[in-house]
């Protein structure tokens, strides 16, 4: 690659690219090429108004997919497409010797994903799914307080929930609930997060078993969903995420000695610093007297969450610029993606069948 | 009743006993007639430990077991002895006319709970389990949050955890993994929190199912368990409870329009307020800006943990004791701890037939 800063190129001018797009022109070594609707005039007017508020000194190009996936000054694409139709294009970006960063759920179940994986293989390029918060500075800090043996200890259990309040006009018009396009609903959307937190928690360690819920769906999607994750050790793992629950966003892990929370593990609320509290209660236990005593301890680094220099978006988006530029591939990215789906085709699985225990 | 005090007795000089002597001192219409032990000696012992901190003007007696029962001066009693010999000393105290504040788990299974309860109602005393949170400011305040229609709107989840790390002297020399003393281990001593609390949340609505799942055993009791709680409706609960995980007390509950925590929901922590923190976080997606923005409110009542006039297991003596004095049972403590029997009995039947659905 001759170029300093990786070209960029967005196939699909979704809503969630908007927030790429002030990522890309945020971080130092990327830069947007061109943008790919179906009809290039809805990618013009798409990038019209990306332009107007958040301007890349040279307009990028409007095209089609095909366009863009020839594109010679294209190194790099952000595929937000609908699930149902994202593997197709993402093999054929991967045969086009793009490197690529694929919004999650990567695909409808772990086969397709595989296949996908295999193609960047094959082709050399990257492939990454867009999971933001790996990218945020919270996460090394959080893994030092996980690691120091004192805080939280041998973990025992990890809790998530995740959800927004989704209203009728999403549920009855959004692709989010439409089979074709979105087959795991909220499930693919906000349990994608669910899953991965807790095996960035468990260093990747998949569970043995997992029990999953359909608590609520529509037309076959998963708009509520719950699950229990049974890790080696002993480790446990539950996890609700729903469309039908206005937002929460938070991160329990408890262990031996501890534990810590997290309020907003997906996105740092606005104007917040991106904090966690560790707690270490102490049982002061003494004659008649019983006192619970609470010593929470606050950890926080200044991370912005609008696409702002140190923004998580901004960092995913220099991290994967970066490999891209060096032509060095970083396996992980794949790999952590692909057992993100397994977990979640297995959770699924368990579901259909009823919530029995499944096997992975 | 002549007395203008309740005349209390202490059915076994149990550890956790002393925190009630001392809100039976605390409680204006409270006194302590006698401590019962199975060896005099040691009630006697036991009174003078306490009667050195928290003194009574008059030195309650020591005694056995059935003379405590047959004490004229005692109107009511307070029974901490282990689970599995509480139901024979419930149903004697009832036989002999005493109203009864019980330790939770009430009894081994709802059977037996339901037979100890028909003999109250038979002998006309009251029952109630001793379940302090019930009885603390905050829980009047959270009612009225959660009915507000706005802060939580439409409950769609509650979840809650429970747990303290128990040490390897506990799991093997303590009562509460014995299987003939203490038959449901965690489940019975920390999980009756999180399902009553569920069950208070839900306005004692049962679940119409549940699942219950044996995370870790000891000789067939309970160490640490999960569950989950299906109500009509579609709101689910989930519940973790454990001997091995360091202390969390912690209860989240959601709904279509925010949600509500509560980080101490079974004893508030020393010198904190008694408090939750309502949210209900705004998206604020506009173009290439994408913000979420949280907006907690923080809720607090002061209330003190340590038998202070106004802590909560002072409260608890005082309801009681107002009610053994008014002669005017209230049948809704029965009714709430049997509710609480009977789904914890759902959970563990779920969990000894490997996490199927068990229905209510």
């Amino acid at each position: 690659m001759a170029s300093k800063v990786c070209r960029w190129g967005i196939l699909g001018a979704a809503n969630i690219a908007r927030k790429n797009w002030k990522a890309i022109r945020n971080a130092e070594n990327a830069t947007l090429t061109a943008v790919a609707s179906r009809e290039p005039s809805r990618a013009k007017e798409w990038i019209a108004g990306c332009q107007s508020e958040c301007p890349f000194p040279t307009v990028p190009e409007a095209c089609d997919y095909d366009a863009l996936l020839k594109h010679p000054n294209v190194d790099a694409v952000y595929i937000p497409l609908p699930t149902g139709i994202r593997p197709e294009w993402v093999l054929k970006a991967a045969n086009a010797g793009k490197h690529i960063l694929c919004e999650k759920p990567c695909a409808p179940d772990a086969g397709q994903l595989r296949t996908m994986i295999d193609a960047c293989k094959a082709k050399n390029v990257q492939f990454m799914d867009g999971v933001m918060f790996m990218h945020g500075k919270r996460l090394p800090l959080l893994r030092s307080v996980l690691d120091d043996g004192e805080t939280v200890g041998t973990l025992r259990r990890v809790a998530t929930q995740f959800s927004f309040a989704a209203g009728d006009d999403f549920l009855t018009g959004n692709i989010r609930v439409n089979p074709a396009l979105e087959p795991l609903g909220a499930l693919g959307d906000l349990g994608w997060y669910n899953i991965r937190f807790t095996l960035w928690v468990m260093k990747y360690l998949l569970p043995t078993k997992v029990c999953g819920r359909l608590l609520t769906e529509h037309s076959g999607v998963p708009l509520e969903f719950s699950a229990e994750l049974f890790f080696p050790g002993g480790v446990s793992a539950s996890f609700y995420c729903s469309f039908n629950t206005e937002l929460q966003q938070w991160a329990h892990v408890s262990g031996t000695k501890g534990s810590v929370a997290v309020r907003d593990f997906v996105l740092p609320f606005y104007g917040c610093e991106s904090e966690f509290v560790a707690d270490r209660p102490v049982f002061n236990v003494k004659g008649t007297s019983y006192h619970w005593e609470s010593h929470p301890k606050r950890f926080a680094v200044t991370e912005y969450s609008d696409g702002t220099p140190d923004a998580q978006e901004t960092n995913m988006i220099c991290t994967f610029s970066g490999l891209a530029l060096s032509g060095k591939l970083d396996p992980t990215w794949p790999e952590i993606a692909l057992k993100t789906q397994l977990v979640m085709d297995a959770c699924l699985a368990s579901a259909r069948k009823g919530a029995v225990l499944v096997d992975l």
